[in-house]
């Protein structure tokens, strides 16, 4: 049982070692097999409403996705809630609340 | 500042009730949305090595990444750290340590 | 002005080599770099409805991904009408019309 | 036979329609499911070499991609080569042949 990032990523460290695919895994692998298995989830949505697509595989692809960014925050060393943490502050600063209210506007398209 | 997961995703709840974006906010669109985000991600590495590409561009990508992950486990009521130890133990079972030791196949192309 | 597909390819051939990017398209970055043309084409519809992404975006967007796909057959020399052609024709096979008539199951899934 | 992409295109209206399938294709759909046959193009070259992906795949997950890039510019109406020339004009104008040669530099990167 995993009750922490950390837990989780020592995990997949030990995943990856037993296999030997550490030789496979650097960033630039990475970042692809994460991008596949966004399209595999985006797939279970594909011709269909938000409310048709099967949860328990939208769980899985969820899980690979995510399984893959954190194996890539592990590769450069980053700490992941940090990393998003920063993000959400720099996407505060694009995204003024009283501009964005409302709206589907890019950052660089909000009047 | 964000000690845990569920810090985190509460900020990202204010971060979408400020803005009034529950409305765009659907399961679809947010698999959708990270998967742009996971090819800008891609982006930073296009005819790159590994190492050219730009680490503090890349940590923003992967941040959006994850930041819409988290949101669209949050849009079903998950547990985070659940779904992907879950789907370890089912990567387990598909990709046994001695079949998959140093090869990159799919689990369905394995010997 | 390109009359026919193999006046396009022609000019492709040139655009790469005047920038010596011959050293960049390989099959596996061009396939990439299509992807990511692909992701930009979404984006267009992010959040939006069919009727409000803007045309005259998609039609770059759309070409983007043309440009990439048409120099990833041409790095094989397939005949681009040739390859869609036999997809059409294993696709008749995978979804019979009588089967396949009005649903968007995946081949696998049709009753 | 289809001896052009005339011929082409009214086999993929004929296709579509004895499947009623028109209902499921409009523009953001059909963008949505090339991008997903883009990342099953790329997946055929994860953690390989160029080389070392299987071509008759490539050319089956390649000629999806085309089949629904054609469909999306025959959704809008707008002929297919011609969208093409006008966007590698486009691109000559953004990737001037003496500042871009042999960079993998954006095009808002070049010095």
């Amino acid at each position: 049982m995993s009750n922490s990032i950390d837990d989780l990523l020592r995990q997949l460290r030990e995943f990856r070692d037993e296999r030997d695919w550490a030789q496979f895994h650097n960033s630039k692998y990475l970042a692809l097999a994460l991008s596949i298995e966004a399209a595999e989830l985006n797939e279970l949505f594909l011709w269909k409403k938000p409310e048709e697509a099967n949860p328990e595989r939208v769980q899985e692809e969820l899980a690979d996705v995510l399984l893959y960014a954190f194996q890539l925050a592990d590769k450069y060393g980053w700490d992941i809630l940090q990393l998003m943490q920063n993000k959400i502050e720099q996407n505060a600063e694009k995204y003024p609340a009283d501009k964005a209210r409302g709206s589907a506007q890019k950052y660089d398209e909000l009047l």
